[in-house]
């Protein structure tokens, strides 16, 4: 297989768009594409500052790379979440945002005395404040939930009733909190995050088998900052296949934790990924359409009528101000005043 | 396993339903879940007269025999397309057909001496006419496309630029005139098709993946009459899976035609069925919950904005009165102006 656009040995060859390239002319693709998605979408300008959500895996790791070489203002967020699982999940975790950001600085001369590992000075009442105000060198804010709440997510996760056994729907929980409110104290104007097209479709596929409506019109690539106090959430990486960006980081060298979150094991998601992946082996192209088809019959008004009636008012939660349904504090309050 | 009724050695275990049955009384349980669907999505009622499409295949005629047995005055309507196919496929399963007719008469005494088998009297022009007027004694009509219109399914397919090489999309076409036509023309009030869940959710899953909004907006148990000139269309067993509609004709020793179409293979909807079967196989009943959910979702509105818009106004077509969107002639008239 050569590349098609120099006729060199391919490393990839992506089916679905009939489309082999090697590694230097894949390097450029990705970003190319990801530019692509940005404008398409409209995800952000070049004057916004971009806080990436990064987890030390291959997705996020290579998003906030193709937006630092495209030449973005993007720190990044990495959150402690306490998981061991017998792997040191979340050490390993920290420690390849801290090396990725060593050793972009490293083969960045310019950025080479700039960049920084800041540990963001939060606590439980503050709110998180960010020392960095030079743009463009990039600085990896690290939240640490046991540190600073005192409990880690599966202590948490362990005294409360959501989620079945699982901690996953309160670690979604802890994550979008803290997202939201590292983006919204460090004054970064969107929050971006590595998902992935097969993410996106594993999801979009369990909301259509429920067909939850008010799951599926607020799946997009740009969710606006429509309440105060919610940072706009874009995914730039929406449409790129997930071996596409795993080969991203191989390719560019960047190291990531290759486990899975050990508490993902037999997750519906993953169900719904292994179907979906023999369903693109029989026809290339099929996840990828799936979820263009959705993003145009949507914005044809497929969902029009359930749009409407999915807009909810929101109020500030008492406690720590983000937009919430229930009348006095948000439901990532409600999970510490439990104790 | 045992049946959960009277304990005897069950024929199918249900586990969508968490319930195994004895042969007896599956076939009870058949008839009666039927009844329940349809009242609930107000099929017809008791003084209506029915028309069953009937393939020969096991869907079809488990239906016109679960019909008749709850006393509804159901017609059967088979459309002989021409198929050969290899294995005689067409005359195969007009055979089945008849052979159905004559076997439900011998086993009811009450109807042995009325129930007939009538070919319609239809000519291009006049449309069918039929000829059975005794309520409660069971008719099939026989349409033979080939012998109607002087060309078969295959021959009028070769000639046409639709469905690219494949013709079911003509078959298709020629099939829903047919029955409207019977309908129509027959004086009967609804037309019942053997679709079953599996049918149902292939279809539904293929809708998806492509976001065709006016296809889904009209997937339904019902279609009503809301055209001058179209049967409501119903599918009695749009809950029954295709494995209990099978074991429903074996256990109840109706003969039906084992091969699928010979069309049928490689179809999409084929493809679909083993997606959706291995998705069933790791978590029963995930087939029926996704039909459910959608029905749900739409009675809530989900598809509310676009219903309003998939509405066209329809003339009625110049040459055989059904409607249509074209301004002349329907596509039906219009496949046999070409020759």
């Amino acid at each position: 297989m050569k590349c098609r656009k120099c006729g060199h040995e391919a490393v990839i060859n992506m089916r679905q768009h009939k489309l082999a390239l090697c590694g230097d002319h894949f390097l450029e693709w990705v970003p190319e594409q990801t530019q692509r998605f940005i404008e398409k979408y409209k995800m952000f300008t070049r004057d916004e500052r971009i806080l990436v959500a990064v987890s030390g895996g291959k997705d996020s790791l290579s998003l906030w790379d193709v937006l630092l070489r495209l030449g973005y203002r993007a720190d990044g967020l990495y959150i402690g979440l306490g998981i061991e699982g017998g792997v040191d999940y979340s050490n390993q975790s920290h420690e390849m945002c801290v090396h990725f950001l060593e050793n972009f600085k490293f083969q960045t001369p310019a950025l080479r005395t700039g960049a920084s590992v800041s540990n963001v000075n939060v606590t439980a009442d503050d709110g998180p404040q960010t020392t960095n105000t030079q743009y463009l060198i990039p600085t990896l804010h690290v939240v640490d939930i046991g540190k600073l709440y005192g409990e880690t997510i599966s202590e948490v996760a362990s005294r409360t009733t959501r989620g079945r056994g699982k901690p996953c729907s309160v670690c979604g929980l802890i994550k979008r909190h803290v997202m939201n409110r590292v983006a919204r104290d460090g004054g970064y104007d969107v929050l971006a995050t590595g998902h992935n097209l097969d993410d996106e479709v594993a999801v979009l596929f369990g909301n259509t088998l429920t067909w939850n409506a008010g799951y599926l019109v607020r799946q997009a690539p740009v969710l606006p900052a429509d309440k105060p106090g919610l940072a706009r959430k874009v995914k730039p990486f929406c449409r790129l296949y997930e071996r596409e960006s795993a080969a991203y980081a191989l390719v560019r060298g960047i190291e990531y934790i290759y486990d899975e979150c050990p508490f993902a094991e037999g997750s519906t998601s993953i169900a719904h990924k292994e179907v979906l992946n023999q369903m693109e082996k029989d026809s290339p192209g099929v996840k990828l359409q799936f979820y263009l088809n959705f993003l145009r019959a949507r914005e044809q008004g497929l969902f029009a009528g359930a749009e409407r009636a999915a807009h909810v008012e929101l109020n500030a939660c008492e406690k720590c101000g983000q937009p919430t349904s229930a009348p006095e504090l948000c439901a990532f309050c409600r999970l510490w005043e439990k104790r």
